[in-house]
């Protein structure tokens, strides 16, 4: 039995715990939202459980696909158990459709399909409100080497493939989501961090209805009801 | 003998024309300062002048160091003959140490020396204030394919071996530098535009003092004092 031993960090949505198996860590998946970099705050009830539920779902779908990623099991209410991971600090966009910040960087219309899913990395740092950075950066500053980017794309737009076609079963178009890289022990790459709807961008493929957390940032609805229902569809597939 | 015909395009600091021969066009300098996409503007005496003679020295070094360009010929006062070329749109930094939007960007000292030569891409446009973009944007939206981008990379990496060496001959810190890049009617990726201090940061190597347009962007002093002392240390070497 995995138990919680110290508290390793404290994000802005999430607590990470080491545990008594030093491979291990849990996450523990928190009410809190946040949007504009921790500039609008928020504490929603329910949020950390579908949070949990909803990444629990997407990696499951990555092992049916065969993605090496960090999950191992569930824990209590709001907590997974995953493999530890030293991570990568950077931040890796996939983008299928014009929305946020690559509408307004590159003049496109929101919702606007782009001609090829787009890669997109951020270097992970709450200071510097994580900016875009490009594959120069990364390698120059030794955040990864030329092997371990090239990788990371090849495993993003699988992942990519994977999610579009489930969530598109389940009726969701992915208009783009945020996932994280690291390596376990052996020195395997893995997707790690969580799928969420904070992090992604859900919308209702026949109403077009926003589902994810631009419910929050942009006041379109009740945030926990775009989560309910992303969480109702995805249940089916 | 080359005539200018009709002005193709006015930009904030250039001219160009068509000429009498389809294959050459003619690059005016003029004498007008912008910065901050043209909040700022001047008209500064000599500007066009002294930029005009620091890109003839700039694209001669280029041509010592068999980097391919544009460059054909001096023209009258403020004009340089140069060959047609299909531009591609975007903008290439080179960085040596780091200043203005890198710095700011990931949180770098001014004048930090960065861990070797780094690249960046810029989406030509005034529109959207030339915004930073990186290699998958280049390729997706169809501004240059990949094996163009590897070609632009070594080509950029090489113009920038053969500068840092000259103006650190004249006593001048390369920082950082812009060049865009074109092909020619028969396939050959060329260095175009320009090589200014309008487009470069260009340092004092004893005294630091910056002899860039950054006196004009950052109220540093005269910018033709900084220009001329650019102008006279580069014309010894």
């Amino acid at each position: 039995m995995v138990e919680e031993t110290n508290l390793l960090y404290e994000g802005k949505a999430k607590k990470v715990y080491e545990t008594n198996d030093p491979n291990l860590l849990i996450i523990y998946f928190k009410d809190d939202a946040t949007a504009f970099n921790g500039k609008k705050h928020a504490v929603i009830d329910e949020k950390g459980a579908l949070n949990k539920a909803i990444t629990v779902k997407a990696f499951g779908w990555m092992n049916e696909c065969g993605i090496p990623n960090h999950f191992v099991e569930e824990n209590s209410g709001r907590e997974i158990v995953v493999k530890r991971l030293k991570m990568v600090p950077v931040e890796v966009v996939v983008r299928n459709i014009a929305a946020g910040s690559i509408a307004k960087r590159l003049g496109l219309k929101q919702g606007e399909k782009l001609p090829r899913p787009v890669i997109e990395f951020y270097y992970k740092s709450d200071e510097l409100d994580d900016p875009m950075i490009n594959e120069d950066h990364i390698t120059a500053f030794g955040w990864a080497n030329e092997d371990t980017i090239k990788k990371i794309k090849d495993m993003a737009l699988k992942v990519n493939d994977c999610l579009k076609e489930k969530f598109d079963k389940a009726g969701i178009e992915l208009v783009d989501f945020k996932l994280e890289f690291g390596f376990d022990n052996d020195g395997n790459l893995l997707v790690g961090d969580e799928f969420t709807p904070d992090g992604s961008r859900l919308w209702d493929k026949e109403t077009g209805e926003v589902l994810d957390k631009d419910r929050f940032r942009k006041d379109l609805g009740d945030l926990i009801e775009g989560y309910e229902k992303i969480m109702m569809k995805i249940s089916r597939v």
